[in-house]
């Protein structure tokens, strides 16, 4: 089987114009979701600390990041932005695989258009290009791969980040094997990091590994021919079992872009299903947050075990607190980044809801189900049994909800330039520079 | 067990005081092979392509680089100190787990010692501890890490450039953790790079990476604080089989450096026995190229399988021909740079030699060893039955030797700066400032 050989011949014939218009959509979806998500990352501690302990070492410094002011070498953008897009979890998830696709390639194209011209066309392209080699890579080695402790964001990302760079570089065929031969052999990320900083550079070092990859492969920097399939290639050295099929069959027909999924709330996935429930008692019935006198909860007995903390002060916590998620579904209708920060988790009106809540543990009800009975203070006793939390392949979320996530994390810039950069997205195949998408995304 | 923590503490205390002498002078001959090794591979296609390609997004170029004029920041300069001193293969290895540990960690510190003033003293020690790094993290996975097609010179590396430039930059406990993490989280490199630019590559990433990783850590970029011993820490994620506590075990009293060995010959090792008993019997017999008539070898079959090509055109491949050993051992006596060009591939009087020479795979002579029958012009008979080769643990080259084999890399230096840089290297442990050592490796 010559998987890289085929994988290549695919990557260098891809045009647009074959992409289904639906995939294009969705698309832009990713990539409007992807902005939103580095726009709200883009001051958290540990893109500050990136950028303070690696910005002296930039080269010429003509490459933007996006939700920032400073520019740096397009490398030193490119893994900043996946440092910022991925720091809050809050980025698109393959649920087929757990790889969050799109940080690693939009991380490394947005920082690429900032200081080449490419059109929008072509970005779009390269974009989704990136994304399902990823996301083939992560079919034909799940679930050994992820399962040995790998990130596979970061450890397959890679992959995505130097064939949608090598794209635009317009590599020929010896060169772009080089560009993924040099991604494998980069190929990094242990999930040991988890629950530190290490998990958001994961995406951002393999938005620059990529990136650099291609710059390499590009003045013939040469690499193993074999680098997927070889007995000491990367599936075969990365994954106790792996069906290389998965990164050829179909290509250019079936589209993993389908199949992506976007989250509402800024937390930990399996207390999603309590503020979707929550908040839609709150939108249905329209009372205050003081008006809560009673909330049960019965939720999946995993979901009870992983979230069972109500004695709570870090917004962190919060994430994975069942009992703050009913409080801000009720008490706000929303999980957004606002919510999870350490002043909502001490708000005296949420902190009320969460410590009258009680929760159950119930076989009955799926990890992505909720049953929620709510007392208001006048009397009236409210329930609603949810089984498919909003963001999954079923309810998925709308252009406008992904609008309104958008805007919730854009604080840092102007509300012309939040909706300039939407526009922008939406827009992307339509314009002639790509860069102007980056040039609306940061602030003025 | 707390590998991780009980590594952290040694290298915070190491001081070179504490080093036993034998140590330090082996730690010096490690330095002074690799620093002739990257100046042999300075000016070799793959530094040069890497140096194309990435040196327009360098940094303040305030770092050097070891045989070259051009400087770059002092990441870049890691990498392409990396890729040229393992390019020709010429590097040190350590037979108890094939690691070539002074690369990745000599590059990150020369290029450090470069734009950062460090005493002789600190610099040595910072080398010894990341070697030592490197070999006790490659003992406690090899074989497994190794089998599985990781190359562990960049794989496992990366975390003793890591240590040594964290070590300088004087790193408490809780960062020096995560730098060993950020390590960790980087490590990469696959064996199915072997035969291309990217085998070299490796120990430059892994340095730069390292490099990376102890910045990161110094501003309080946090990782896992388990990132060795984790469940999904680096031992567990890339081999199947290991033992940590072989990082712990003996520390600061057990030193892999005694275990370490230089290759005499730029070449594959396994006709290396050939060249150095060639070698023998031309300096004890003093006769000419043109007086050779006949040569047998008989070596064991594996050798002959693997190097058993007469008829070749390129230097690359005299790398692996049994008999352009003979030659240039009976022809040169030596096997250095200059006799695995093209021209010595094609050079008549070697050609004439390689041509007649006949070998033979005797199960009787070990891999180590060769028995060389050669016939003069004259009559004479010559024998030599040579059971150890050198550069071996039993025959280890002498400092003179290592010298002449520095001299032998060293053209892009004046003979002045050669001897300089030599002395530095000799004497570094009494310099006030280490930078003198690469001051003296640069051309002028």
């Amino acid at each position: 089987m010559d998987v890289t050989k085929t994988l290549v011949a695919h990557i260098l014939a891809s045009r647009l114009d074959d992409v289904p218009q639906d995939v294009r959509h969705e698309a832009k979806r990713a990539l409007l979701n992807i902005v939103g998500c580095t726009l709200g990352g883009a001051e958290e501690a540990a893109t500050e600390i990136a950028i303070s302990a690696l910005g002296p070492f930039s080269g010429p410094a003509n490459a933007a990041v996006i939700g920032r002011r400073e520019r740096f070498d397009p490398l030193l953008a490119a893994l900043f932005n996946g440092i910022a897009s991925h720091v809050h979890d809050y980025d698109d998830t393959l649920p087929k695989n757990y790889i969050h696709a799109s940080s690693p390639v939009a991380s490394a194209l947005l920082s690429y258009a900032s200081v080449n011209r490419v059109s929008g066309e072509d970005f779009l392209n390269a974009f989704i290009l990136g994304f399902e080699v990823v996301s083939r890579i992560g079919n034909a080695t799940y679930p050994a791969h992820y399962d040995a402790g790998w990130h596979s964001t970061g450890s397959i990302g890679v992959f995505g980040a130097a064939v949608a760079i090598g794209k635009l570089l317009g590599l020929d065929a010896e060169r772009m094997t080089y560009a993924i031969g040099l991604a494998a052999t980069q190929a990094a990320g242990i999930r040991e990091m988890f629950g530190s900083m290490g998990k958001g550079f994961h995406p951002g070092r393999s938005a620059q590994s990529g990136y650099m990859a291609a710059l390499l492969a590009q003045k013939g920097f040469t690499s193993g021919r074999f680098p997927l399939e070889a007995p000491r290639g990367f599936a075969a050295v990365t994954a106790a079992r792996y069906d290389l099929a998965k990164v050829t069959d179909g290509l250019g027909t079936d589209f993993d872009l389908r199949e992506n999924t976007y989250k509402p709330f800024a937390c930990g996935i399996v207390i999603h299903p309590t503020i979707d429930a929550c908040s839609q008692l709150r939108a249905a019935h329209g009372f205050d947050a003081a008006d809560v006198v009673a909330v049960e909860l019965r939720v999946a007995p995993l979901v009870k075990d992983l979230c069972n903390k109500k004695e709570i002060a870090a917004g962190l916590e919060g994430k994975f607190s069942i009992y703050h998620a009913a409080a801000i579904g009720l008490g706000r209708g929303k999980g957004g980044l606002g919510e999870f920060t350490d002043a909502a988790v001490n708000d005296p009106a949420l902190k009320r809801i969460r410590l009258l809540t009680e929760a159950t543990g119930d076989p009955a009800v799926s990890e992505d189900g909720v049953k929620v009975a709510v007392r208001l203070a006048d009397g009236r006793a409210l329930d609603l049994h949810l089984e498919a939390s909003l963001g999954n392949l079923k309810r998925p979320l709308s252009d406008a909800q992904l609008e309104d996530k958008f805007r919730d994390q854009a604080g840092v810039l102007s509300p012309a330039r939040i909706e300039a950069a939407m526009a922008a997205c939406w827009g992307i195949d339509g314009l002639a520079d790509a860069g102007d998408l980056v040039a609306a995304a940061v602030p003025a």
